[in-house]
């Protein structure tokens, strides 16, 4: 059997989607978890001299979470069930990607600046995040009015992408609330997070702020 | 038969990678370009309110441009013979989108004050760009030893994203050449350029900046 292996630092940020598609598919990985004196030494043998990398097999190190995540979630049945399934999934991921790279990354630089910070988050709450939680809602309601998964009628990388980055957004944000008025991403959320898999590991798995 | 329509500006940016999968494939589509004015009409209909969207079959329309390059790749057998050639072939896509998103914007943003735009390239070339064009040839290398394409022994996304990439990349530097000292990447961008159904669309095409 294939043996994978997950380096990041000990928090969830770029690595938790895929942690969490694994732990949908029940698929053993070491969830390797670097200090910062640990990512210095290995940090000029990386890829792109980033992390996540995903090591298959002990040999092949590949980087990119979001490739990672795509591929962990084909080869365990969670990227729909045809093309048009993984399209409107990935349409997902890179809207989260987007919303990471373009504001939240922003705001994440900031975050010990209540002042600069609250500043960013008005804005982006105002706009941006508006446009962006409107589109899911309209995705999600396109498949079974809503009451179910993103694509199909089962659990996907979408609806991993889902939750992963909406969790994201109320630990960055603190005191706003992005599910306020949005009972459709609110269900959404309450229903992947009661995946006995991932209720399970999101209880178990080590305490991080992000 | 399956109907496409591309929708973007009149310019290559982030649509042209989707246009020459298309091209490679010998697949017919609407190559529709809009003014600014026509985009300022249709813009609150659509998805995430940006452009590129793909239309199939004019009705499903969908955003995201690296979403819709891998679903027409997939549809059209460019996406590589297993999940591990995709992966190569994702992490390459994934790798671009970062440094389009981290670096090339905000050389692009000050493209027209040639002061800024020299100190911001100076940066990019020295830094980040090394890193990223050393690890394409490092990828490029581990297959038959950088003398074919990204994956397995024919054409994929992975090879079109590195000369779309690249191509941005030789546009956006005015005059520092990426290629320098890179032969690599040079002969992959030329085998790539000659290409029968790229050749063509490179040199019919309509002739923007970027």
């Amino acid at each position: 059997m294939v043996q994978y292996k997950i380096t990041y630092f000990d928090s969830r940020g770029g690595a938790e989607l895929c942690r969490l598609v694994l732990k949908a598919a029940k698929v053993d990985f070491v969830d390797e978890r670097l200090t910062g004196e640990e990512w210095a030494k290995r940090k000029e043998g990386m890829p792109l001299q980033a992390l996540p990398v995903l090591t298959i097999d002990g040999s092949q190190v590949i980087c990119q979470s979001a490739a990672i995540a795509r591929y962990l979630a084909k080869e365990n049945g969670l990227m729909g069930a045809n093309n048009l399934e993984a399209l409107r999934i990935d349409e997902v991921m890179e809207m989260f990607s987007e919303m990471v790279q373009r504001e939240l990354i922003k705001i994440y630089m900031v975050k010990d600046n209540e002042e600069e910070r609250n500043k960013l988050v008005k804005t982006f709450v105002e706009g941006p995040m508006k446009k962006y939680l409107t589109f899911l809602e309209m995705r999600l309601k396109e498949n079974k009015d809503g009451k179910g998964f993103l694509v199909g009628d089962k659990l996907s990388l979408g609806d991993l992408a889902i939750y992963d980055g909406l969790s994201l957004l109320t630990a960055l944000l603190v005191n706003v609330d992005p599910f306020e008025g949005r009972s459709l991403l609110k269900e959404h959320q309450s229903r992947v997070g009661s995946v006995p898999e991932i209720a399970e590991w999101v209880s178990t798995r080590p305490k991080t702020k992000f």
